[in-house]
């Protein structure tokens, strides 16, 4: 048996999953790594996070997920150390694999501006499925809590939410948790009013979703402020306390006693980027991302290829944003590039191409910027659902969440709203 | 206003959620005190430890239960306290809640006779949702490991799954292991054959299924080594150790390597059976169950009734078992003596009417007792299905169940197979 080309891909997300699936019909031995054994749809985490879905309807099992495909491998483990000269990558485990092409896909983490120990244990972000049940058990906690205080200040303080970020994943946690305050909940306290919640966003530039059209961002301005979510923008975060923040604003400082803060703000490229710094010559940018070349190769190393969230690179002259789209796209683009290479052709330079950004402002209720056309309201929202519905990896959980989100839309309800996880149960 | 005759329920299970809604045409003020914030449908819980339901499919929040029901408040708190005589309940953060009849149904727990600090860590018992997600974890996880194990007797080791416990508990894991390991996980794997993995049930009396007909049970076992699994009945559990345990059968001892022991073996009664010892004057069996009276009510103190898994009590001469089925007769029951007290009638002694007993055998398989018939195979399948979906709470629960299980048994696939938890992160 001839010994074929051997790619190794680290990372099972948008942009490693898509290069597997696009490279089924190549001549090529894939190897999957990833530190999980699910691939997870990210864009829906929000959903986990405020108890609409629940974490197996936005993740499938990789495994499942390629079984059919006979020229890849999955491997659960931690990629930690790599060999550029002998091309070996090597795993937490011990094990070694040697490879021809490497593509380094592993994404990005939350980044707290030099703050991230005081501050991550403090405001969780969202990545991943287990911060997604750490929020939702928050939130709920925070309404319980308010129920059984008995001093007013504490009570309002537990029902005040602040999350971080006035970019899309910050706008959508503030719409979804203004629709458990205002609708889920209604009617299942005795002593507090779960409508009188406080929600408040706070986006340190000018204006929130500032990827977004001046028009479609003051819509969805308007429709938070209708849901009641107070909007800081031109507002820094200064401090996270365990019980509040301080907000810094034109000459003022604010603190607000919040019992729940959420961080939605920053990202910057996972560990294995300092691998490839101290192994292959990368480098770095001030996020922590990898700068690759027009062809999403590693300068010097045209063998490892960098995509998704874990890349830097520009495109005329502005960075690529760090969304599904781009790492889809550098999916397709990877295999081709070996496709390519295999068949002794040139492949052009990457191009992305913006199909349209899309945000959630609550039930219902979505913007859309398509370029040519600018949607909002109704349309815009059946449209976001069918795009991730369409988009979410294997038949069942397409059904499933189509099902939940039917029923979720039409009761109003939320099945979800589980407080899980050790340290919720009082007294231990 | 006329102060109501206040009932405080401790526990949201099957009685004292049954108590609470049964009594909601009456003219009390209901507490009821949980410490999650959800109803969890038990008989279950094996199938979120296997991957087959999601945990949010099982459980639903009791505030949504109970939200349209106006004489019932539901408290968030773990009840740490008692002073019988002010009949005064006092929780973990400081609440005391007063009474007129209190209703303790706080369940059962994992009972490892007597190792319970050595055992407990090393072989999960099946209880909570954590305790389904862990179980979820190990079993996954021992598959992975095995994948990338480079030793044959390691890789054996961490396919190999003992089950200590042949009740029906026992008999539905090991069942759906059986179908993981020989169905869904069938074509994932490259380097092993998830369907060589060893599954071991352990069982300490003469047969297997002791509560039901000796017929069913024997269906049951052929039903179970068809699918290969290994029983051993008339043996012990000697040890068990982080890699395996030590069976003792007539004078024989045989250490079975193991990556994965489980716990479905021995209950005792909850934590708060103390509390009602040391205040209240109640018996305590070797069990920690509560010696009721044959109306549940706590011998000295008729004003606190004792139901369900915590509750000890005998029937022609044999204790009642600790089932689903008892817990919502006594939860009924209990509402019925209280109506019946409110207008001074006097309510017969509780009896428990057997309506039968099931257990699934994997797929589309199981065993039904209906005392004067006995069904095993498809129908009795359909049967526990019927049965099933009609008692969770909650319609939305119900039809979600119903769409998933429907795809898990055409497609003999599994959605819910993440491997979730800090723990799960090689290399952390």
């Amino acid at each position: 048996m001839v010994t074929r080309h051997r790619v190794v891909i680290v990372g099972g997300g948008f942009a490693g999953l898509t290069a597997a699936r696009t490279l089924r019909k190549q001549a090529v031995d894939i190897t999957l790594v990833d530190r999980r054994n699910f691939h997870l749809f990210q864009p829906l985490l929000y959903q986990v996070a405020t108890g609409a879905l629940s974490a197996a309807n936005i993740a499938a099992p990789l495994r499942a997920i390629l079984a059919k495909q006979a020229n890849v491998r999955v491997v659960l483990g931690e990629a930690v150390g790599l060999d550029a000269a002998a091309r070996q990558l090597r795993l937490a485990d011990g094990n070694v694999l040697p490879y021809e092409t490497l593509i380094v896909a592993t994404g990005s983490r939350h980044h707290y501006f030099g703050k991230d120990a005081e501050w991550e244990p403090l405001a969780p972000g969202l990545k991943t499925l287990e911060d997604a049940t750490e929020i939702r058990r928050r939130v709920l906690l925070g309404f319980e809590h308010a129920e059984t205080a008995e001093d007013p200040a504490a009570r309002a303080a537990s029902m005040t939410f602040v999350v971080v970020g006035g970019g899309p994943t910050g706008v959508e946690l503030v719409g979804a948790l203004a629709e458990i305050a205002r609708r889920t909940l209604r009617g299942e306290y005795d002593r507090i009013d779960p409508a009188a919640a406080r929600i408040v966003l706070v986006e340190n530039s000018a204006r929130i979703l500032g990827q977004f059209p001046d028009d479609l961002a003051e819509h969805a301005r308007r429709g938070l402020v209708k849901l009641g979510v107070e909007i800081r923008t031109a507002t820094r975060v200064t401090e996270i306390r365990p019980n509040g923040v301080t907000l810094h604003h034109g000459e003022q400082d604010e603190r607000i006693d919040a019992g729940i803060v959420l961080w939605a703000a920053g990202v910057r490229g996972q560990a294995f980027g300092k691998v490839l710094a101290d192994h292959a010559g990368a480098t770095l940018d001030r996020g922590g991302r990898v700068q690759v070349a027009p062809d999403c190769t590693l300068p010097g190393h045209p063998e490892i290829l960098v995509l998704g969230d874990l890349a830097g690179m520009e495109q005329d002259g502005k960075p690529l944003p760090g969304v599904a789209q781009v790492a889809l796209q550098q999916g397709v683009y990877a295999a081709k590039l070996i496709a390519d290479r295999l068949r002794g052709r040139v492949t052009p330079p990457f191009r992305y191409r913006d199909r349209g950004n899309m945000a959630t402002i609550g039930r219902g209720h979505a913007i859309a910027d398509l370029g040519w056309m600018h949607l909002s309201g109704f349309t815009a929202w059946l449209i976001w659902l069918f795009i991730h519905i369409m988009y979410i990896v294997g038949f069942q959980n397409r059904v499933l969440v189509l099902v939940q989100w039917a029923w979720a839309y039409l009761s109003r309800n939320r099945s979800a709203r589980l407080i899980t996880g050790v340290k919720d149960q009082p007294g231990t």
